[in-house]
């Protein structure tokens, strides 16, 4: 191992930027992306024609040519995508750091871009054949993404007890740090566990409230080598450590066939997570846990090591992951209350956490863990102060 | 630039492996790829459980899961894709040796597997919408990439000089090459300049021999870091400095609008590639440029700077681009005579090349200049022994 040349806090986020979340906005994709991406390094004070790294995911519509030309990049020195919707954005944070770090770029932004109009829901189209692993669960109903994830929950419920209340307690938790974020689309609008519990179901046994938003919104993050972050406009966030990662025999969400399907991307991804970092899951006092569903987080804080197996819809009890809690989670609202923008909206909020400029700001944090969708391949960062 | 981590000569290619190139192959561009990746590994010795890197095309049709699966891999922890076709290759050997020399990963596998009756040309496909830059261009005739790439060679013509003499000694270098390697489409099928005068136009002024082959088929390289790649079966071959890149304002292959349109992306990857390299140009004695149409070698030669703007045409005269000359180009015989699986059998040549197995071996060359796509954004490598 003495010949690895790690990043660890080799680089760091400058500049976080995003639109306006709303069920319908106006502009295009493209229009988003790039106001996101201004804004970002606007908050950075970084012009456009400094960024030389790109990295966003594959359903992106906007490629990477669009983007620089219409925000006046100059030349661009690397470039990358990553697959797996909601998988992805961790990693786009990571391949960015990764360029920056090693010299092959200066200046990089991640971002991501969505309207829930556009083509980017792969599932509601019909195509001409089923290929790979979806033959065999499509032509059965599990058509949506929560259909799969409705199986992998009664899974979850049938081996470890895991209740409605646990995914309740994920529910509530989230809204009401969405209910102090005036950015937030559940911004002021409550949720008890009687509205919780008598809401219809989306795919049993999950209901209305244990799914994520429907959002449009674009957001955008600026990384630059520690050394260049002491000269931008806000305090530096440094990345600790990241990780990409899924686990072997892999499918994607119908991952029904593998010797644990409960042992979901999050563990590949924490093995390596952890094993470069020197910040460890009992020092970490704020995360923000991808949750295009309640289950995922549960899940994601067995995966990323806060409890044991099997503990994580306990770990949920008595407001552990509120403020004030053992482990404060999606302090901005997350994916089911503040926007669903494919989770990047999880990495500017641990931004702000290490910035301290959170409106749920976890007193004390200095380290934050981001992940990215659990049940297809994943990835992760640690942020800090 | 003190604070960069350089991972020059940091990593190696120490697997390579191919399937046959044909017209027509049986197996789906998902075995190909299978078994094109297996032999790489095979080659270095090195058993797929212990793959934890992945990176290939977003044309690329099997994903990640899908390769990972299918050849026994165990927990990956980074996955990357490029966009823009043959603009990839070398992007991806980038991407996994980053991720090797910094920790994410300790061995990765770069690979692309394509079929020419598959849907990976999406120009022959129609859609309800022409976006971006297309509709600028695709309702005046420029359908094609040889459409696109024959109004630069136009424009090339014009400004510089170059004549069908010089695009002629392109081919013709290619295909003797082509002549003397068994695995190549044009083994022993030779051309000659009378032929290549009197072939029907694909697209004025570019000929049927301008232009590169159609072919099924895969290949794949495996990458570790440098201490590990003393240990595998192969003569490590160094990747000494890469970069990939576009320039300001860039469309696609459509970049007609920009202020010097001869200004390709290789001139915005050639400036971050030789500023990260001890080896210069003069020192190059072997190079494998992507020739997906014979005028993008004269202007290959310019960007990446083997000669001054404008004289890439003439560099062609008195074989100095075959075995013997100057800098022998494309020994296997490249996309135009050995196959044209997207420019991914360049980077396969190379590292025959270091190793001293080319059936066109170039006596004494100590490093080799390999690049992706000329027009798209691209990427190159510089490979070493």
């Amino acid at each position: 191992m003495s010949d690895i040349l790690s990043i660890k806090d080799r680089t760091a986020i400058v500049g976080i930027g995003e639109t306006k979340f709303a069920k319908h906005l106006e502009p295009s994709e493209k229009e988003l992306a790039c106001i996101a991406i201004k804004s970002a390094l606007d908050d950075a004070g970084i012009h456009p024609s400094e960024v030389n790294a790109l990295s966003s995911y594959t359903m992106e519509s906007t490629e990477e040519v669009e983007i620089a030309r219409n925000l006046g990049m100059g030349n661009i020195t690397f470039f990358s995508q990553i697959h797996y919707g909601g998988g992805a954005g961790c990693g786009c944070v990571l391949h960015v750091a990764m360029a920056v770090a090693t010299g092959q770029a200066d200046v990089g932004v991640a971002w991501r871009s969505r309207k829930r109009g556009s083509g980017a829901r792969p599932w509601a189209t019909v195509g001409a054949r089923l290929h790979d692993n979806w033959k065999y669960t499509r032509p059965y109903g599990l058509v949506r993404p929560v259909d799969e994830i409705s199986l992998l929950t009664r899974r979850y419920m049938h081996e470890y007890g895991a209740t409605r209340e646990h995914l309740c307690n994920v529910a509530m938790a989230v809204r009401k740090h969405a209910n102090n974020n005036p950015n937030a689309i559940m911004y002021e609008r409550t949720l008890s566990r009687d509205e919780y519990m008598s809401a219809r179901w989306i795919s049993e046994p999950l209901c209305l409230f244990d799914n994520c938003l429907e959002t449009d919104g674009a957001l955008a993050c600026v990384i630059v080598r520690a050394d260049r972050a002491k000269d931008t406009l806000q305090k530096p966030v440094y990345l600790h450590a990241a990780s990409q990662g899924f686990g072997p025999q892999h499918q994607t969400m119908t991952n029904y066939h593998c010797e644990d399907p409960l042992l979901g991307p999050s563990w590949a991804t924490s093995a390596r997570l952890w094993s470069l970092s020197d910040i460890k899951p009992a020092d970490i006092k704020v995360a923000q846990l991808y949750d295009a569903f309640s289950p995922l987080i549960p899940l994601s804080l067995e995966g990323y090591g806060f409890c044991e197996r099997g503990e994580g819809a306990a770990f949920t009890e008595n407001g552990a992951i509120e403020i004030g809690g053992r482990l404060p989670v999606n302090t901005s609202g997350g994916g089911m209350s503040e926007a669903y923008v494919h989770g990047f909206n999880l990495i500017n909020e641990g931004v702000r956490q290490m910035r301290g400029t959170s409106t749920n700001q976890v007193t004390g944090a200095d380290s934050c863990l981001v992940t990215s969708g659990e049940g297809v391949p994943t990835g992760a960062l640690i942020l800090r102060t």
